[in-house]
C-alpha cells in the first residue's frame, strides 16, 4: 500500500485540509489479482461488451428460453411441503431452515444423492455431500484443503476449465499441466507428470478430470480410460477431482458411467453443478468428498469446516429452489432438462453442419486450413484456424466481422492454443449459428486470401 | 495423503480384491482445518445439540419469531416490480436478472447504497459496493487481497469476532492481538503494535474493527475515538476494516457515526450484513471498498475478481429477495427492524437487570465476585466469574445445571478470557433469560462455596 503520506514521512494536510487518502496498487496485493486467469475473462467480457450485435459463440452460459419467474415461488412452496409433509418438520422448524442459519453441508444433500441415484448411477452417501455456493466454490475448498504447503501441486489436463485455474490462483495451488487428446486426457502423460514432480520434490495431490464434454475442448473419456484412470490413481495414491456439469447433453449416443460410480477406493471427488440444469444464479453446486479421514470422519467435514469461513451455509432461499426443481422432477435432473438438452443437440449438429458446409472437404473454401473436433455432446466445440487466433483477433473479428468466439489460450494459461477458438453455442438459435458461421468463414477469407 | 498402498510400493488387491482405498490425514491438509478457531465452534455446537432443553445464552442466531414463509415469495414478486418499474428492464432482462450468471459484483448495490444513506448517513459510490455471499465472503475477500505474502499481517482488537479470525487463517494471514477496553480498541497499543509488527520486517495492511457493539465484547467506540482510529490509520497508512452488523440495535441512545462516514481520505473498507436484519439464511452481505487503484479501478474491482473465481456472483434469487426486503421498506433497515430491535432492547435490559438481581451488592450473593458489562446495545454482555469457564465447565454447566454459554477464551484464539463467558440474549424470551440467569447463579453457588 502506498499513500502520499509514505513519500514525505509524516501526513501532510493538502491546501483544503484533506486528508491526502489512501491509493492502492495491485502489486501491493494477492498475485491472483493480477493473474491472467482472473484477467482474461474480464477483459473477455469488456470487448464483448463493446459488440452487442455481434454473433457471440462467446456466451458459456445456459439457454434460458424455458426459464418463467412466476416458477421460483412454486419451488419455494414445493420445498417447504416436501419439509412438512414429507421430513414432518413443525412449523418452527420450517421456519427455521428457511431464515436461519443452518447445516453448513446444507439441507439439500439427500434430493441430491437422489440425483446421483437416479441420473449417473453413482450411489453416494448423503452425508458426503456438501452443499456450495455453485461449484466454484467446492472447487476452492477441495483446493484449499489439499493445499497444505508450497510442496503441494494439482494436475490437469490443458485446455482447463478457466474457473478451476481461477481456483488454484486464490489458493496459491501450483498447477501440473497435462496433455488431452481426443480421448481426454492423456494418462500416460499424466503418469510421467506425476513421476516428474515427484521428483522435484513436490506432492501431486490429485487430478482434475471433466470425463464428460469437457469445457473448453469438448472432449470425453472412453468408459475404459475412466477405468483406467481410476487405477492410476490408486496406484500413484491420487485423488481423482472429477467435475461433470454436462452429462445431461449428450447427444444422443446416452451416458458413460460417472468415474464416481466405479470408485470403490474412494479416489474421486466428485463435483456437481446445477447452474446448467436449474440455473447459473442459483450459485448451487456441491462436492461430494467420501474420503474416510484417519480420526473417522469424512472428507466432507473437513470441507464444511473451511467453508464455515468462507460463507457459512449456502443460502437457504437458493437450496429451497434447487431443492424444490428437484423435488417437480422427482430428482431426476435429466427429465427436468429434457427441453434444454434437445436445444444444445440442436446447436451442436447446426454448428457441425455448418462447419462442414463452409470449411469441408466439399464447402467453398475445400483448403481452407480450418479444422475442428467433433464432441459427442456438451456446449463446446474446439475449431482451429489457419492464423493465430489472439484478442487482438477476437477484437478484429468483432469489429469487422460481427462475431465472437473465445481464443483457446486462456485456457492454457498463456502457454498453447494460440491458433485455436471455442464455439459455445448454447444460447444461439439456428439461424443465428448460421449467421455467425458465415461470418467466421469470411474472416478466415480474408486472413487466408489477403 | 496416506493409503495401504503407499506403505508396500505398489497396490495389492486385498483378499476379496477390492482395492486398499485412500484414508486421508488432517495433518496433511491445510492447517486451518486443524486450526482452533475453525474447530471450536464445531465443538460448541456438539456440546450445545446434546443438552437441547438447557437455557441456551450461546446461540449467536437472529431472533426469528417475526419470520414468515411466505413472504419470501412476496419479496421477490416486489423485486421483479422493481426491474421493471423502477430500472426499466424488459421482460428478457428481467428474465436474465433472476436465473443467469449476473454482474460479479451484484444487482443490489444500488439499494444497499440507499440503506446506508438512510440509515447510516454514510453516502457511499453504488459502484464500490461487492455484493457477497454474506459479509464472511467480504471478509474473504479483502483478506486475500491484501494478503500479498507472508510479510503482510491484519490487527484486530482481542477478544474478536470467531469468523473474522476464520477468514484469516483460509487465507493463512496472521493476525496481530489488540488490547481492548470498555470503550472498543485501545488506540494506543494499536499503533504500538504496529510500530513492533514493522520492527520485525512485518507489513500491517489493515485493522479490523466492530465499532458498535462488538461482538463478543458488546462494547462501542465513541466518536471522538472513531474519529482517533481514522487519523491513525491515515498516520500509519494503514486500512480500517469496519464491521457493522449491530448498530441498528442501540438501547434508545441513538446512534453513532460510522467510521466510514468520516472517511475522506478513503481509509475505510466497511463490511455490511443482512444476517441479522433481513435474514441469516440468506447470506447476503457486502462490502464497500472506494479506495483507488493506481490504474483508476476501485478495490471494489480487484476484490470483485476475486470473487469471480470463489463464488461468481451472489445468488440471484438471494440477492432478489434482500432487494425486496429493502425496497418494501424504503431502503431503511432501521424501519424493518423495528419490531426486532424491541425485542433485543427488552432481552439486553433483561439480561443486566437480572445480574443485577443475583450478583449485584444487593443480590442474594453479594460476594459472588462475579461482574459484567453494561452494553448500550447489540446481542451480547460478557461475564466475569471467579473460576475458570472453560469447555469442560460448560459442559458441567450444560449436564449440572442446565444452562449453556460461550466460553470467551475462543474469542481470543486460545490466549485470554479465561474466566469469562458470553451470554447471548437475542432468542430467549425474559422469561427464559430469568430461568437461564437462575441457573447460572446455581452454577456460580456451586464453584464459590464447594
Amino acid at each position: 500500500m502506498t499513500s502520499v503520506s509514505e513519500d514525505v514521512g509524516s501526513a501532510p494536510a493538502d491546501p483544503a485540509g484533506a486528508p491526502p487518502g489512501v491509493r492502492l496498487d495491485a502489486a501491493e496485493l494477492h498475485a491472483s489479482v493480477s493473474d491472467p486467469v482472473l484477467t482474461s475473462m474480464t477483459l473477455l467480457n469488456e470487448i464483448a461488451g463493446r459488440y452487442p450485435d455481434a454473433v457471440s459463440f462467446a456466451a458459456g452460459r445456459p439457454y434460458e428460453g424455458f426459464y418463467e419467474v412466476a416458477r421460483l415461488g412454486g419451488h419455494l412452496q414445493t420445498f417447504e411441503r416436501h419439509l412438512r409433509d414429507d421430513l414432518g418438520l413443525g412449523p418452527e422448524d420450517v421456519r427455521r431452515t428457511f431464515f436461519q442459519y443452518g447445516r453448513t453441508k446444507g439441507f439439500i444433500h439427500h434430493l441430491i444423492a437422489g440425483h446421483l441415484s437416479n441420473d449417473e448411477r453413482t450411489v453416494v452417501d448423503p452425508e458426503a455431500v456438501v452443499v456450495t455456493t455453485g461449484c466454484q466454490e467446492a472447487m476452492v475448498l477441495v483446493l484449499r484443503a489439499l493445499r497444505r504447503d508450497h510442496r503441494d501441486v494439482v494436475l490437469a489436463a490443458y485446455p482447463a476449465y478457466v474457473g478451476f485455474l481461477g481456483a488454484t490462483r486464490i489458493v496459491d495451488m501450483p498447477v501440473r499441466p497435462v496433455a488431452e487428446g481426443p480421448g481426454g486426457i492423456d494418462l500416460a502423460d499424466l503418469a510421467g507428470q506425476i513421476r516428474r514432480a515427484r521428483a522435484e520434490g513436490l506432492r501431486p495431490r490429485a487430478c482434475y478430470v471433466v470425463p464428460d464434454f469437457a469445457n473448453p475442448s469438448g472432449v470425453s473419456m472412453s468408459a475404459a480410460d475412466r477405468r483406467s484412470l481410476l487405477d492410476l490413481a490408486e496406484r500413484e495414491d491420487i485423488l481423482v477431482l472429477e467435475d461433470n456439469p454436462y452429462s445431461m447433453f449428450h447427444s444422443g449416443g446416452g451416458r458413460l458411467p460417472t468415474v464416481k460410480s466405479m470408485d470403490t477406493g474412494r479416489r474421486v471427488v466428485y463435483f456437481g453443478s446445477f447452474a446448467k440444469t436449474a440455473f447459473a444464479g442459483a450459485r448451487v453446486g456441491y462436492v461430494v468428498a467420501d474420503q474416510p479421514m484417519a480420526d473417522g470422519a469424512l472428507f466432507a467435514d473437513e470441507l464444511a469446516k473451511l467453508k464455515s469461513m468462507l460463507t457459512l451455509n449456502t443460502s437457504t432461499v437458493a437450496q429451497a429452489v434447487v431443492g424444490g426443481f428437484l423435488l417437480e422432477n422427482d430428482c431426476s435432473v435429466e427429465r427436468a432438462t429434457v427441453r434444454e438438452a434437445q436445444v444444445y443437440r440442436r446447436n451442436l449438429r447446426a454448428v457441425l453442419t455448418g462447419l462442414r458446409e463452409r470449411f469441408g472437404d466439399h464447402g467453398p473454401v475445400p483448403d481452407s486450413g480450418v479444422s475442428w473436433n467433433v464432441p459427442e455432446g456438451g456446449m463446446f466445440v474446439v475449431v482451429t484456424l489457419p492464423f493465430r487466433a489472439d484478442d487482438a483477433m477476437l477484437e478484429y473479428s468483432a469489429d469487422r466481422f460481427g462475431v465472437l468466439w473465445t481464443p483457446m489460450h486462456h485456457f492454457y494459461a498463456g502457454d498453447g492454443g494460440s491458433h485455436q477458438i471455442r464455439l459455445s453455442f448454447s444460447v444461439l438459435s439456428a439461424e443465428r449459428i448460421g449467421l455467425g458461421l458465415d461470418r467466421l468463414a469470411a474472416l478466415v477469407a480474408d486472413r487466408v486470401r489477403p
